[in-house]
């Protein structure tokens, strides 16, 4: 090394001692004949002084520099009790500039206000910023937790190819040509499902991984083409084992890394009451509000609007007291998710019920609304009247928007929860609502569950599966499932979603080749990575926990990847090779 | 878990037990009304008896069982003391076959003599081995004892993209079309050199990663298209710093998963002393047989074959007894390595000289020739005189070979070091030998030694790089250097090597920005995963440690990968999309 010390380390106890630092000049400040520089290394910062101008005089911000000189105690009234390092000071002898810095694009030091794109740009100066690399860190040491737990719960830590076959998981492949073979293609995989289903029948028993996965989606706010996941695998358990395993990682995480205690065993919930209470299937538990389902109630109402399939609501507190605009908002709110709109009721202090559609409404009907709805005076009533999942969906949606505005969620609360039973189909609808089918919820390996076995293709609609999802503060860590081990049932789950033999064959054949030679009963979960840390350190973006993330649309602002390629690379690479149809 | 107890966990203390365990049916053995069954889970074997046959007489070989039963002690002469579990067997109660196997393409139990193309096909068979299934259980431990030591000495795993920007590091890249940007590509990274740098700039110091890297090369009997590197980088470190990570790393992976403790710290090696000695970068030290020079002992020969660069020569011990026919097959050997033929002399047992290079020496060279190459009566002496890199090249193979025909390897042995002061560039040769220009041996951002920095551009001959291989046992584990951090120096090592301003700004041109703002010295080492526990568990190829290994071309045998792909991915990937040339 060429330091002795990390600078962040020195205390009052080092006083006297010959140091050689050497990391970065973080601030300067002339005094006079003395010049003062914060050096900062990854340890911490710690203010070095010089006696002569002349040593220190050129050095500008984030110059890479090394320092030998002696350690004091600072003057009891320069003291910097929020620095862990503030009690000392390094009184320079000699200074070596090890490189210099251009001036920079946005300061190192205190707030950052930049656009993301240019911090990205320069992410090795951003990852200067003690908040950008402590949630690599941090990332580092949680990943770290995660495979201590499952090597001492038994599991192999396995790499699965990333140079594979092509198998639709619901987005699209990113593909590789190869030249070796003109005219053929790898694609990299969206999960090591397949390859972690063939080492349960390979007889490994306890697989995981934290696997780089790769999705060719459009680009969202918090996507990335490339993530990682916690992948785990296991045979001869139940859905039990499965939870435990989950549990036990976010509990070492969050204890280690948070200081909290994850109460364990979490709560669980089912999908179907998830969707009645919170119209989400990853329902945000840090605070009520809880849908109501007045259908029931208002069952031969003959206001046309409330004539649906579903009439729910929830509650505002203290919204009647929002203003023409406010409540204006909501409907512009309602329109830009695709609703008609968002029907409500005022609750005046003395009882009585106003609004557009209190006039809509049977006396009976206003009459127990509020006790029905558990709403109190002061409070709004918003309503949706739709196909169930749609009016679900908009007042899940409106129930987050309300805690949101009303302050009602606690900001410090960690609130865990598996949703469990998820049906195991949904319907396919074209255009005019008509159904035309039905598509595996999970993906098609999923198991039923014990009750749904034998009916699952015949009565798809009321199938449950034997999935779960770990939901935290409302939102999905990850998931997982029983999966199908058997051959046949395998094949009724194919069919069930319209996939013929013939392409299921061509498409998972080795998976089902696989199943011939007594496949064991098994099932897994996994969690992705970015998002569970993410979480963990109340970041607004996965990029604050990538090193090196893209940018908007797949582009990497740093690199400046992906670019054109030569003409001799896309000959090399058999990209145009002719090549025979496949089948 | 639909087990109580793991098969391979049973000893006498468990008789009397209750048990249900799940697993495969290894073996089966009818004795009159009993039947014998080698119940195997992963956690070993245990025998199952069944008293009734008709439960147990449709078993067949790897169904997958799950059995009710109890333990008992077995008689004392039916007791098998090489399976752990042998002093007990399981008496069942109740069988429950939880999936069939149809008949396997290749048994499982017992030695497998199948091509491994069939293995690899069915890989979820194979890994059913234990031996197959041992090699990926210790390449996960290794793996963990690697992530502890790194983490034990403050290092940060960062996972740095995959989805990247095409570099040239030596071999061609595998490129991904991006459809967000249609004619555009990313390329698989073939290292995370560049990104690993990056993040010593952006002041984390202590970066690992057990990183995915790709190479898109012609095949080779031990190359695969991915493969995995530990791959480690540090600031403000000289190379000693970077040595004793690495000798920490194997140090504790011998010690726990081979019984080794590896003698640190490991010996040194000049480059030039290795060739010198063993004719190789990674001398085997597992046997003597040093080559001797004898340029000098020669000069002034007139021998023709002798007027060479470099005269030197290797001692096969016993060799003077060969028959014309192995002496012929020496100059076959040569010959397909590209040499003209091996001379030789053989060491008759009274000392004198025999074969048709002795007739063409003077009876001055004759007198000495056997005490200065270190042979004794009986001996063979092998001559290469050529350019001296060729001739090195081929004494250091023709002493392999000697090592392995005449069993001089200690088979036993593991012969770590460190091969240092590599040469910076080496002559790019054209057809005819003439030198045309330079080549970097490590890659190009490889910092020169103290003593060359001045002078490497000038004398790229002579230049010394600070860089290091790690090899055991004659095969390289890995290497590293420490790294050009000015800019200025970084400049000279491109424009030494040929690379134009202009490309290296391409290519590099966000590092060499990134060199702007204060980079600090840092230096760091990659080792190679899959060849670490190749050698670790003394596998023939690195293809029984991967799970998943493609077979040769980068084919798949399991998924069939690569594979075609349709019209329309292709439309939706942007493949042919029309890109204005880059520049």
């Amino acid at each position: 090394m060429i330091r002795t010390h990390e600078a962040g380390s020195l205390r009052a106890e080092h006083a006297g001692t010959q140091v050689v630092l050497a990391g970065w000049v973080a601030r300067r400040r002339d005094h006079g004949g003395v010049i003062f520089i914060d050096l900062r290394d990854a340890s911490g910062t710690v203010q070095v002084v010089f006696r002569e101008e002349d040593t220190a005089h050129d050095l500008r911000s984030e110059f890479c520099v090394k320092i030998t000189g002696s350690v004091r105690v600072r003057p009891e009234s320069n003291e910097n009790p929020e620095l862990p390092t503030g009690a000392v000071e390094v009184v320079a002898d000699e200074i070596e500039v090890l490189s210099e810095s251009a001036p920079l694009p946005f300061p190192i030091e205190g707030d950052v206000n930049v656009n993301e794109e240019v911090r990205l740009r320069h992410r090795y100066l951003d990852i200067r910023r003690e908040s950008a690399a402590n949630a690599l860190r941090t990332r580092s040491e949680a990943t770290f937790l995660i495979r201590e737990v499952l090597r001492e719960q038994g599991f192999v830590d396995v790499e699965t190819p990333t140079l594979t076959r092509s198998t639709p998981e619901g987005a699209r492949d990113f593909l590789v040509p190869v030249r070796l073979k003109p005219g053929h293609w790898y694609a990299l995989p969206q999960s090591p499902q397949l390859f972690k289903q063939l080492l349960m029948v390979a007889g490994l028993e306890k697989y995981y991984q934290i696997a780089r996965c790769y999705r060719d989606e459009d680009f969202r706010a918090d996507r990335q083409p490339e993530f990682t996941q916690v992948d785990v695998e296991m045979s001869f358990v139940d859905q039990e084992d499965v939870l435990r395993i989950g549990e036990a990682l976010v509990a070492r995480v969050w204890k280690e890394l948070a200081g909290y205690e994850v109460p364990l065993p979490l709560p669980r919930m089912t999908y179907a009451e998830a969707m009645a209470k919170y119209g989400s299937d990853k329902p945000d538990l840090r605070f009520g509000q809880e849908l109501v389902d007045l259908t029931g109630y208002f069952s031969g109402t003959e206001f046309r609007v409330f004539q649906a399939e579903h009439v729910g609501a929830v509650v505002m507190p203290g919204g009647a007291s929002q203003t023409r605009k406010e409540l204006d908002a909501w409907q512009e709110w309602a329109r830009a998710r695709g609703a008609r709109g968002l029907a409500y009721v005022l609750v005046e202090p003395d009882g009585s019920l106003r609004g557009p559609v209190a006039k809509n409404l049977s006396a009976e009907h206003l009459e127990g609304l509020a006790a029905t709805a558990g709403a109190v005076p002061g409070d709004a009533i918003f309503f949706a009247a739709d196909r169930r999942h749609k009016a679900l969906d908009l007042l899940g949606a409106a129930r987050l928007e309300i805690g949101r505005r009303c302050g009602l969620i606690d900001e410090g609360a960690w609130r865990f929860l598996w949703v469990v039973d998820f049906p195991m189909f949904e319907p396919i609808e074209d255009d005019k609502g008509e159904q035309t089918g039905w598509h595996a919820v999970h993906h098609p390996f999923t198991a039923p569950t014990e009750e749904s076995l034998d009916t699952f293709d015949k009565d798809p609609g009321s199938a449950l599966s034997n999935a779960y999802d770990l939901v935290l503060n409302g939102t999905e860590l990850g998931g997982g499932s029983i999966r199908i081990h058997r051959k046949d049932v395998q094949e009724r789950a194919f069919a069930a979603i319209g996939l013929p033999e013939e392409e299921a064959k061509s498409q998972f054949g080795f998976l089902l080749e696989a199943f011939n030679y007594g496949p064991p009963p098994h099932g897994g979960i996994a969690l992705g990575l970015d998002r569970l840390v993410t979480l963990l350190i109340g970041a607004e973006t996965i990029r604050e926990v990538i090193a090196f993330p893209k940018a908007a649309s797949g582009l990497d602002p740093l690199t400046g990847a992906p670019t054109p390629i030569t003409a001799q690379q896309r000959r090399e690479a058999g990209i145009d090779a002719p090549v025979k149809p496949q089948g």
